[in-house]
C-alpha cells in the first residue's frame, strides 16, 4: 500500500480535482504491474497497473490488486475500474479507503464482492486519507481544502511595521513552499500582500507547475505593474472583486459584498465552482485573521524563523477573542526542520472539517 | 561517560554554583564504584566513586576512572581530587571536559600526566558542556546563565490585552516548567507579572526544591498581599529596587538607576555576587523585550500552545528593530512535544556567550 501511495504522489498537481491514486498488481509475492492516475481525465491507476502487468506478459488470474482508493463503479471519463478487475479475474483486492465521492462510496466494494472477489479495506487508511485530503474535502464539503502558510519570527511577526521584510525565513523553507505551490491548485493572497510584497507566487526553486493566483482586491485598486499582472503566468491570475465593480480584466471573480466586505466563504464557494480543490493562503495578517477561529481552513504550515522582531505585524493581528476558552484549538501534526527554521504543521480541529470519519 | 553525566544530574539544584559532576571507576570492564557531587561544599564525585569502590572491596590499582569534568588540583572546600587519584595508583583517567575555572583549567590534567597517569580528554565533550552550562557561564563570564521561558500562542501572544489568561499552555508543559525551576538557582519576573498573575513560582508538580524568586519593582510599589510575600517561601523572595528607595524588606537587591531605569546587566551582576549561577526569566513582555537583541541571555524555552489569540500581548512587544539584517539570530537546538504544546529550545548565538570554546 505504501508503494501505491508513492505512485499516487507522482500525480500531484496534475489530477485535481480528481483523487491521487496509485495501484500495484502482485502475483506469487512479486510486483507484476504498477500504475497511477497521471492526469485529470486520463486512465485510472488500476487500468494502468493492469495493462502494465499484461505488457510484462503476465496472466492476471488470481493476482492481488492494491489500490489506495476504492475502485470506481460508475462510468465517468473512463470505464468503471471494478468491471475491468472482475473481467481480468483478479483474486483479491486491497483498498486503502472507501471513496467518499457519492457516485462510488461503497458501490465499488459491493460490486467486487458480488463478483466473488475477496476485498480488504482500510489498509493504511490514515495515510491514504492524508494523501487525498484535498479530494475528500472537495467532494464531501463542496469547498476547497485550505492551508494557511505563515512565515514568522518566533514572536509571531510576519513583517516589520514598515513592511520592509519580504523574506523572514531561509532558503530551505522557501524551497519547500515552492513544493507546496506545486501541489495546491491555487494560492490566495490579500490586497496588501499583493501591493507591498509584489510576489510572483510561482514554482521556481523546484520542478513543477504554477498554481492559480487568487488575489482579493474588492474595489479593483491594485496597480497594473505588479508581477501577477505582467509575468509569464498572468493568465493564471484571478482577482476577487465586489460584483458592483465593472469587470476590467478577463480573470475576475465577482462576489457579493456583505456589510461592505467580501466574505471568505463566498470566495471559497466560487473557487469550488472553478474546480479548485486546494488553496494555499499566503497572507497577509488581515487575510489570516479572517480564517482564525473558523472552520474555513484545514491546516496551518507555520514556519518559525529564529528571529525576534518585537514591534511588527502580527500574523493574526486583526483577529481578537474575549477569553481563551472560546478560541479555536489546533492539533499539532508534525514538525520539520529547514536549516534554522522550524516548520510546525497544525490541523484545524475546530470542527471535523472533512466530515469524512 | 554517559553514566557519569547521569550520576552528575542527581546533584541538580543542590550543588550550585559548583559544577555537576559524576564519576565511575572501572576495572576488568566492570563498574566497581560510582559517585557524584551531592551538595555544595560536600565531597567531590571522584572521592565518592573511589570510596564506593573501596567499600565494595576493590583494589584501585590500574583501574580506570571516568569523570565528566577535569579533577581539581587545588585545595578548596575539599582536598584536591588529583592527589587522591595519584595516591590510589589509578591507571587511566577519562575526562569529559577541561575545567574552565581558572584555579583548575588544565592544571589537574597536567598534574595527573606528570604522575605518569594516562589521561584522555574531551570524551562526549558537547554533552558535558551542556550539563554544566550554568557553571561554565558563571566562572568564565562572571554572570549567571540566563534562560527565557516563554509560553505563548502560535502567533506570539503571552496574554490577552485584558491580562485574563494566566495559563496558555497545558498541564504537561507546566509540569516541565516546574522541573526547570528545580534546576535553576533563581526565577526572575517583572513587576506587571508579579502584580497581574500573582504567581507562586514554586516547584509543585514535581519533587524538588524551590528557586529564589527575584522580582523587579524599581519603586517598591508591589502590594504586600502577593503570594511571593506571604507563602511558605517568602524568605526566598528578593526585590530588585532602585538604590534610592528606602530598604523596606530584608530581601532587597538595590541597584543604581541609569536614565531613571534599572538595567538588566546590573541585576545580573548582583545575582552573580549572590552566587546565583542560573536564572529562569518567566516574563512578562516588558522584561523579555529587554533581553531581545542582546547577549544577556543564553537560551529560550519557547512553549507554543496550539491557539490563535490575535490581538493580545506580544512576547517581545516592547522590543523593536529597524531592519531584519541587524537582529539577534538564534540557533534551533531541539523540540519536544508536551501533549498539544510544542517546546522549542533556542540557544542565543548573538555572541559566544560562554566564551568557552
Amino acid at each position: 500500500m505504501m508503494e501505491c501511495i508513492k505512485l499516487a504522489m507522482k500525480g500531484k498537481g496534475y489530477v485535481s480535482p480528481n483523487p491521487l491514486v496509485g495501484s500495484v498488481v502482485v502475483k506469487d509475492e512479486k510486483i507484476i504491474g504498477k500504475g497511477f492516475h497521471r492526469k485529470f481525465g486520463k486512465a485510472h491507476a488500476e487500468v494502468n497497473a493492469i495493462s502494465d502487468a499484461e505488457k510484462n506478459g503476465y496472466d492476471l488470474r488470481n493476482s492481488l490488486l492494491y489500490v489506495n482508493l476504492e475502485p470506481c463503479s460508475h462510468t465517468g471519463k473512463t470505464l468503471p475500474c471494478t468491471d475491468l478487475i472482475i473481467q481480468k479475474k483478479i483474486g483479491k483486492v486491497f483498498i486503502g479507503m472507501k471513496d467518499p465521492y457519492k457516485k462510488v462510496n461503497g458501490k465499488g466494494i459491493r460490486k467486487l464482492k458480488a463478483a466473488g472477489i475477496d476485498v480488504k479495506i482500510n489498509i493504511l487508511r490514515d495515510d491514504c486519507e492524508e494523501l487525498n485530503k484535498f479530494f475528500i474535502k472537495f467532494v464531501t464539503k463542496k469547498m476547497p481544502y485550505v492551508s494557511l502558510k505563515i512565515a514568522q519570527s518566533i514572536d509571531g511577526k510576519i513583517a516589520l511595521n514598515n513592511f520592509s521584510s519580504k523574506w523572514i525565513t531561509g532558503k530551505a523553507s522557501r524551497k519547500f513552499v515552492h513544493e507546496l505551490r506545486n501541489e495546491f491548485d491555487a494560492v490566495l493572497i490579500g490586497r496588501n500582500t499583493a501591493e507591498y510584497d509584489d510576489p510572483s507566487l510561482t514554482v521556481r526553486d523546484v520542478r513543477g507547475r504554477d498554481p492559480y493566483r487568487i488575489v482579493i482586491d474588492a474595489n479593483s485598486k491594485l496597480p497594473d505593474k505588479l508581477n501577477i499582472f505582467t509575468d509569464r503566468n498572468k493568465d493564471k491570475t484571478f482577482i476577487v472583486k465586489a460584483n458592483n465593480c465593472k469587470p476590467s480584466r478577463s480573470n475576475d471573480i465577482l462576489v457579493n459584498l456583505k456589510n461592505g466586505k467580501i466574505r471568505i466563504p463566498d470566495i471559497l464557494k466560487e473557487l469550488y465552482k472553478m474546480n479548485i480543490a486546494s488553496v494555499l493562503v499566503e497572507g497577509g495578517a488581515n487575510l489570516f485573521s479572517q480564517f482564525a477561529g473558523t472552520d474555513l481552513f484545514d491546516e496551518i504550515y507555520l514556519f518559525l524563523a529564529p528571529k525576534i522582531i518585537g514591534t511588527g505585524i502580527s500574523s493574526f493581528g486583526d483577529f481578537s477573542v474575549k477569553d481563551l476558552s472560546g478560541i479555536n484549538t489546533l492539533k499539532l501534526n508534525y514538525t520539520r526542520q529547514f536549516d534554522q527554521d522550524l516548520l510546525i504543521n497544525y490541523k484545524n480541529v475546530y470542527r471535523n472539517n472533512t466530515g469524512y470519519r
